[in-house]
């Protein structure tokens, strides 16, 4: 990118290309630079880092509202969508990437279920710069305009500093109208305990909805989970190499 | 467990219940444990860590073949077979997962697209110690027989020794009958470019086909590409906190 250049942004999401997330941050990365968005047709929560083997793709043109943006809705994954967006639909590889905002938290063991990093994961994969947004507020209509600043001056630390090969971020919200601030995090080590919804159908054929609590048993003050309880924008760090360097040695006396 | 008890064995996969890598992996276990399958009733190739979060789940006994285990054909993706099997199928924690043998490999970045090491991963993040395997050949005729006893050498390996909190093991088996040996690496820092297939149906809309081209440019002696190539089997010990802690001082001073 050069000095007189706006910088090219990809935005992309899970929720589906019309959730209000979406659309604040489209609005912000307008202020910023020329947006180009590829985001699913359809929600996709939960989808991780799938991929579409067995079916086709269709990415079509959209206008959904009055931005400066080019939109397109694609039928695929989060995954998908950065994949056609890179080697479809751009003339040039962006200068970065935003995924989000999510509606809902991925802090913590959420990241590797979120489509919406995933999405910032692939980018990552590419070699593009890549940020996803989360806010920890479930609802459609949940207060994202109070994010724009917290996002912009974000976004533009990272297209001024650039990202190391390998790295992408994960910031997440608190749901909270007083932000205290930014802290740098790890991922806390909490999962999910399964609370699976046994049903039978009309016939007495049985079937199961999955739901689940979150048991977060890491007290650590350095974690995402700590930072967002004590109402702190937590950014962690985020790598997809998923190497556990420090076991090689060990697991080397094995054979 | 304690010593006179044989060990409880989830087994699961991405290719389906009936596939021949599962199948030789279920025979294997039979001779080291009490078997419980859980995995999908249908190809889930590429899935990710996707979870079901927006449909019903159906898990239902059958019976394939004559050996001891039990089995359960599972509606859901291979992270959901992990969840519904330790939460709804097995009355203890089990003391093993094993995933696969995948048909095809798993190695380097191919392990955040895969299937089969999601449940893995999934198993791990429950605190189960847990091993995917694949092998480097997508024929569902591919010779499993040869991996019979290198299969049971690791898995001894892992029941007598343990995993530590938080680590899992991915494992690539080359496609040769002369494996070398086995070596432990790191993921080599390799990924896909994509080549779409755009076509056009027979009303002239455009869709497209994901296909891509695997490329390794890491020139490591110490990946499992490196390994794979020179035909000994690859284990990578994986992590799913995604933490690129080596940033976050960095980072820190950004804000």
């Amino acid at each position: 990118m050069t000095k007189d250049q706006r910088p090219l942004i990809l935005v992309t999401n899970d929720d589906g290309i019309t959730a209000p997330g979406i659309r604040t941050l489209i609005k912000v990365m307008n202020q910023i630079g020329d947006v180009v968005v590829v985001a699913p047709d359809s929600p996709q929560s939960g989808k991780g880092h799938a991929i579409t083997l067995d079916a086709i793709l269709e990415c079509n043109p959209v206008n959904i509202d009055d931005g400066d943006q080019i939109e397109y809705s694609c039928s695929g994954t989060p995954a998908d969508c950065v994949k056609i967006a890179v080697n479809e639909i751009l003339n040039r590889k962006p200068d970065l990437c935003v995924s989000g905002v999510n509606h809902g938290s991925n802090s913590s063991i959420n990241v590797v279920y979120s489509g919406t990093m995933s999405a910032a994961v692939e980018a990552g994969i590419e070699g593009i710069p890549a940020i996803g947004f989360s806010l920890l507020d479930y609802s459609w209509k949940a207060n994202f305009e109070i994010l724009e600043n917290h996002i912009k001056k974000i976004v533009l630390q990272v297209l001024e500093k650039g990202l190391p090969d390998g790295i992408v971020l994960n910031v997440n919200f608190p749901k909270t109208t007083e932000v205290k601030g930014i802290k740098i995090c790890r991922q806390a080590r909490a999962n999910w305990v399964e609370e699976f919804d046994k049903r039978a159908n009309p016939q007495g054929k049985e079937y199961y909805w999955l739901t689940g609590k979150f048991v977060n048993l890491d007290k650590g003050e350095d974690t995402d989970e700590h930072a967002l309880a004590q109402d702190y924008i937590s950014i962690v760090p985020v790598k997809f190499d998923l190497t556990a360097h420090h076991f090689i040695q060990n697991l080397n006396s094995w054979f």
